[in-house]
């Protein structure tokens, strides 16, 4: 139960450094140790994650005050979020939320974690994409279901009125959705969120290495990512620009909001992200948080950081609408 | 010789990833035991370390085809570089240059670095202000000299027609030149550049702890980096926001350009110093490279990360004049 960094940040909020005292952050070897090896174990490994998560996210329900309603958008399986209250600049819009998890973890009702947040504190309609997961659908039923939710709310309110965003595994399939709308294209929605997005499902980026063991959430590459990598792109390379959209083009991207935090493994994906999306001309927004570990946004949702994400994404969108 | 990170950065340029390699990057232990412990090993580190960088610098203002002239404004020693070409928006508009060095190092003609680059780059009019330093002249003579150039410059050309700029310490200086300018009613520069500001001198900012070793450029904030803040302070207390900014108020600041990279030690500053403007209200421009450690978009400047920089810079200037 040690990692690298002893430590914890002194100049993140007091909520935030109390959130990652009380995290139950794995060594690098528990990690390793606890990865699942066949589909089988990944299936029971899953099904533990979903359960534990599943009562997080019943309780934020509740307490945010956030009707579910489970519905099919063509073939895939949405549930829409509606707030008590609606910002009156969101009346006709709705918000395509893609949840995190690895490309493995978080299937069923834990997949609207960030949505309930997103209806919430910005006041928007949200349509959850429960988009089919490996062992069983690997890369690319993800995209494809998330692909299809998207066409499918063009058609009903159009590409002016949609925004798509989501963390991690959720931030990667956003990028993904979007270049494969520019290679159809397919409108664009007028603004995405991507959220310490796994862009690469190499072992490229920097700070999987020097993060590594700071970030108390990720831990490693080694051990879950690597093998949910593989498991995700089944028998695609993982620079497969499919799988890992930073290897795909950033031209013509819509307005983008970046979060991550300076613990984050993600970091550089994140980092890497914004560089090509401007330097292929493109509007970004980067939030960066002190001593914030990988989606601890989200995470930690009573944080002053988990505030400001949200709140700063409501404006983004708002000066992009 | 070694670092905790032996790897070299995957996804940096190739030029970055060169740079790195080649440069004699210190173990913590050498860092420290190189730290000057009296004012007088001060001044000959100090006089060693501005010899070798006054070769670099005297190649670069020949490559760069800068004229410079030395000149006093006011009782300050100031340079004023002229690049070949000037960019037609920039015809009345000048520059001021903060240099960094740790509050201590690169006075005299290394003090230019960074501000021939700018003068060739953006092409523009740069005074760079080479300020009075410890151990002769602690803080605050660093402040005034920067503050009697920016009053001096104010009555010749006005506010509305000046930048003001600068790396590390310089960056520091500048942050803490627009919090006096705020206090006294001064009106403010069109926009400022800080990079990796060095604005808490206090061992508070995360990134000294999770890039400490990663930072082939900085190493620690033990030895040399918090002998300086002391000699820097004298008999202030490292926290007092004359010396660390970043306990200072950001309200009512200029629009800032800020830049750092996944390594820098000074990543921190440079995120809080962002969060602080912006939780103001202040318009930021936040520029991230992968794999980058403190100040290296200056000390590598032939690599597409410093390129970037300063093209970018240029942008965010001429998008607020």
């Amino acid at each position: 139960m040690t990692t690298r960094t002893p430590t914890l940040p002194k100049a993140a909020s007091d909520a935030l450094v109390k959130g990652i005292a009380n995290f139950p952050t794995l060594t690098k070897d528990e990690v390793i140790a606890a990865t699942p090896a066949t589909n089988e174990e990944w299936r029971s490994y899953s099904q533990a994650r979903n359960a534990e998560q599943k009562k997080k996210v019943k309780k934020m329900k509740k307490e945010l005050e956030v009707g579910v309603e489970l519905l099919r958008l063509g073939q895939v399986v949405v549930r829409k979020l509606t707030p008590n209250v609606i910002s009156p600049e969101f009346e006709n819009k709705a918000y395509i939320d893609v949840h995190g998890g690895a490309f493995v973890l978080f299937g069923g009702l834990p997949s609207i974690e960030e949505g309930l947040l997103v209806a919430s504190r910005l006041g928007i309609v949200v349509y959850s994409v429960d988009y089919r997961m490996p062992p069983t659908f690997p890369s690319p039923a993800a995209l494809n279901d998330v692909t299809s939710v998207y066409n499918t709310l063009l058609e009903e309110i159009g590409a002016q009125n949609i925004l798509v965003g989501g963390t991690s595994a959720g931030g990667g399939l956003v990028l993904s959705l979007v270049q494969t709308l520019i290679q159809r294209n397919i409108p664009l929605p007028k603004a995405i969120y991507v959220g310490t997005p796994w862009a690469d499902l190499t072992n490229t980026s920097d700070s999987l290495v020097t993060n590594e063991c700071v970030d108390n959430v990720l831990v490693t590459y080694e051990g879950q990512l690597k093998a949910a990598a593989h498991l995700y792109a089944r028998n695609k390379l993982l620079s497969d620009p499919s799988v890992s959209p930073i290897y795909g083009s950033f031209a013509h991207f819509p307005p983008t909001y970046l979060v991550s935090g300076t613990r984050d493994m993600f970091l550089s994906d994140t980092v890497r992200v914004n560089r090509a999306i401007r330097d292929s001309g493109g509007l970004t927004q980067l939030e960066l948080f002190e001593g914030l570990s990988h989606a601890e946004y989200l995470i930690f949702y009573k944080t002053p950081e988990s505030e400001t994400t949200y709140r700063l994404m409501k404006r983004f969108f708002l000066s992009n609408l």
